[in-house]
């Protein structure tokens, strides 16, 4: 028979509340055209640094672009640059700023800002416990090689609160349609 | 009722198998002077490139030290530095390599190596799932602020598979008797 604390433990750990957080999340659908961005915060530079990402697009037009971790080979040598380079081409269709979110610590996230040269051009978010990719159901596990759930890749046009285009690679990893270049088109 | 196909649904997921796997490991004791190292892999620059820290210290001398994270400020401006330069001093006591260790992923584990200067002096190691900062039971929850499970900050020299002395910060992620200048006197 199980005892009365160990069940008390159990039920109290992180681990089985991140566990039934999981579960609750799992069934997400995966955001669509139309749906309302999530009311989540993302952190950026320290985990004191709260950036709430639905008042962040409240009357603005923001570029949301997610990626599976910060100074992997694909984010560091494509997607991001593929932002940096074309920020001001962006900008100038009416676009308010760009928005790099990843499940990666915010420190990670600033150095990642840092070395990429991304700083004035791109906003480096860290969603920190997965909060805002889950919600979006854009999650994809990545345990084997990076340790954690991490984002898919996708960009999204976000207009006061509202998602207006969207575009997940198909493959949740790939560099087609959410690259600058290609998102570009669609603004 | 349950259903018999949510009941499977929920004994195989991956989250379910990892509080599994979390309430066996919390019940480990934390390592201690005369223990074996645990037989796991660690990766260096990439997820395919393992490094066995039990081969790893076969014959040799080795200090490892645990960090709570890549480019965290105590972590990035203090711990790794105090071993980087003085990693010819720690040597010349018959010490054949330096690693650090960390619950990151192996692309940032990399990016650090070279924004500190690291590279060549110090071995920067990715415990990416955390296999062994578990086993050692050296980790620490660092969810709200890092997103997952982390390390304490710790300073070991392990002999020929052994761990031969062990300093653990008090509280966990304080700045002491791990740092170089302290945790040499004991070599």
């Amino acid at each position: 028979m199980i005892s009365s604390t160990f069940q008390r433990r159990v039920l109290t750990s992180k681990s089985f509340q991140k566990f039934v957080r999981d579960i609750s999340l799992s069934s997400t659908m995966a955001a669509k055209i139309g749906d309302p961005i999530p009311n989540v915060d993302l952190f950026e530079k320290t985990p004191a640094n709260k950036v709430n990402v639905k008042s962040l697009t409240q009357g603005r037009k923001i570029v949301i672009f997610g990626v599976p971790g910060a100074f992997t080979p694909g984010c560091s040598k494509s997607h991001l640059p593929s932002y940096v380079t074309r920020a001001d081409e962006i900008k100038s269709k009416g676009i308010d700023e760009l928005v790099c979110v990843s499940i990666n610590d915010p420190f990670v996230m600033a150095a990642w800002a840092e070395a990429t040269g991304a700083e004035g051009k791109v906003r480096l978010l860290a969603d920190t416990k997965g909060d805002l990719t889950k919600k979006l159901g854009l999650d994809i596990d990545m345990t084997d090689k990076l340790g954690s759930v991490r984002s898919k890749r996708y960009a999204m046009l976000v207009a006061d609160g509202k998602i207006e285009k969207l575009e997940v690679e198909p493959d949740g990893t790939g560099l087609s349609c959410s690259l600058a270049q290609n998102f570009v088109e669609k603004l």
